[in-house]
């Protein structure tokens, strides 16, 4: 038996030569936009009732529960307000410009993954108990709620013209969120093979949906708060999205190959789990006999042991499902900058968003 | 031991001698209104995702799980759309204008019973299951999900500045729904009596917050989509609000003293589950033996058993907590008269509104 093996710095480097230059000055940009936004994002948390405020604060990697101040090794990458702030920097304005949309964005986000963590009965996250585990599954409903509620309302305080067509943007991201989560859950019920077996065409809708338009929607709030053309802020929209579903993919493949010191998950996790993820789909859809024994390891009613984890990702490889999730994340990649290429960028802010593309490309995590 | 007495026509007629022709035509104000915002309403739902969007129905009351069609006798009253529409007519636009308004309402409205009910782990509701015992936890999330987006999407689509007007309404009672919502779950933990106990005005504004608000949002809608100056579109809101608080008190007393047969709940429903509904927390203010009977009775961990229940709805009404619960919806009701007269309104409508609030104050579900 072959042990398992983490994604290694070569493989990435392999698939992207743009690599060390890109890792150079990301979490810089990354800090400057998270101490740009969190000021007015920790007032907008302030403004919750207290109890929800916690489990948002908790959410956010803010605090322990209890509200004891956590240390900031469990805060997210912060990635959605960062794509808000260079976004506006990039159509010319200063990033303070995009600083309610940046702050509607990361409460949406957190809103999500507070009742996404109920719907998929996850209960780590970012290496400590999810929210419905911590607090309660009623009160973890009510904390996004009021997650929810706050980011809709950030936006309809936002004055102007610009507020107005902020809040519209928004609201539709919201539905689509809600739709991509639909058909993520109803994935689980549909067959490995098969004519209801999930093509990897509906994984890129549920994809887009799910993990793209709230990207395009940082990218094109930044823009549309910055005062940019309509071109622009939908050029801007349409590299987020691409940018989601190029992350979705790098999702799945560390949530197969990850390494889990850093990911914090086990090994293979989405195999045992028999997530449906891109790379197990892209690997299904080949007709040959390793597909065939790949989907009769799925199919059958026995949990995944550590031997049939390591089958069953040596046979993803086998047939091509990991080479197709990175050539699917390089490909949406090249798409996002080439929409960010379409329309007149600030060269400087637009350096940075696409390192920032890269990095998370190359991201372990 | 007396046996169970439900609230009796003659009770609520001494209460106010308005009821004889307020019943008469409120049921058909009800049937016109719901009939000029169902197709809009229904057109919102039909562009949820067809997951989200049976649940949704099915919380409507109009279909079954699974999908067939419903008879009907699972809807709402709907209040919310019909103070939209009629508040509307009362600024002298058509009702049209409101419809908007009115769906967005009634989607925050189905938003809010699909959570709470997950939240406070009511199983029945209108004499069927709920959305979490009929669908799962996860998926009644979800719903509620879609439906809170979508609410915000039907006001982030109405064109003009009224629209934004709109939006920015519904956002900040999204937001204190929320807040109400948490308020009424914590009140569960603290004691009965004692410093830390709830008191009457804490639970007026919790009150305020979970169903006047959103009674406010819908007058306020009204008047607002009709193109009602700022004075009158205020004016609605308050009424809306006291109409909230008194609305509260009526649900108290059924939950007490409400007929099973025609709430679906059973006798003295609220205190078996140990409700902290403002009967009881009037009865408890009171310092007297009696007050001390009733303490000691809620205080024990035993469950309330019929002669239990029975003893403690003959305490509360002896304490006086029936009368001051009536006198509390009496007095908010009048205070939403006056907030009504203190406004030029087109006097027909003006007087279906108070006609509805009459209908309100003695409902028997």
């Amino acid at each position: 038996m072959s042990s398992p093996t983490a994604v290694t710095a070569d493989a990435w480097e392999a698939a992207d030569a743009a690599r060390p230059d890109v890792a150079a000055g990301v979490p810089r940009v990354l800090a400057r936009c998270r101490d740009l936004v969190r000021p007015s994002l920790s007032a907008a948390i302030e403004r919750l009732h207290p109890w929800p405020g916690e489990m948002a604060a908790f959410s956010l990697g803010w605090c322990e529960v209890g509200g004891a101040p956590a240390d900031g090794s469990y805060e997210g990458k912060g990635l959605r307000q960062t794509l808000a702030v260079l976004c506006a920097e990039a159509v010319g304005a200063p990033g303070e410009s995009a600083v309610p949309g940046a702050v509607a964005v990361e409460l949406v986000h957190t809103f999500s993954l507070l009742h996404d963590d109920i719907m998929d009965g996850d209960g780590t996250r970012r290496q400590r108990e999810t929210v419905w585990k911590a607090y309660g599954t009623g009160p973890a409903v009510l904390a996004g709620d009021a997650l929810f509620a706050l980011a809709v309302q950030t936006l309809a305080e936002t004055p102007g013209p610009q507020g107005t067509a902020a809040v519209g943007r928004l609201s539709g991201t919201l539905s689509d969120l809600v739709r991509g989560q639909a058909e993520d859950l109803l994935f689980a019920g549909r067959p490995w093979t098969g004519p209801g077996a999930v093509r990897t065409d509906e994984y890129r809708s549920m994809a887009e949906l799910k993990t793209g338009t709230l990207l395009g929607c940082s990218a094109a709030l930044g823009g549309l708060l910055g005062g940019a053309p309509a071109r622009t802020v939908a050029a801007l929209d349409r590299a987020g999205r691409h940018l989601g579903v190029a992350f979705q993919a790098v999702d799945d493949l560390l949530g197969i190959w990850g390494d889990p010191a850093v990911t914090g998950k086990p090994v293979y996790s989405d195999l045992r789990q028999r997530k449906k993820t891109y790379p197990v789909l892209a690997a299904l859809a080949g007709a040959g006999p390793r597909s065939g024994e790949l989907a009769a390891l799925l199919n059958s009613p026995l949990p995944l042991d550590e031997d049939g984890a390591v089958r069953a990702a040596a046979l993803v490889e086998a047939c091509g499902g990991r080479a197709a999730t990175l050539e699917e994340a390089r490909r949406h990649l090249d798409a996002a900058r080439a929409c960010l290429r379409s329309v007149p960028l600030v060269p400087r802010a637009a350096r940075e968003i696409e390192a920032l593309l890269g990095f998370l490309l190359h991201r372990r995590v």
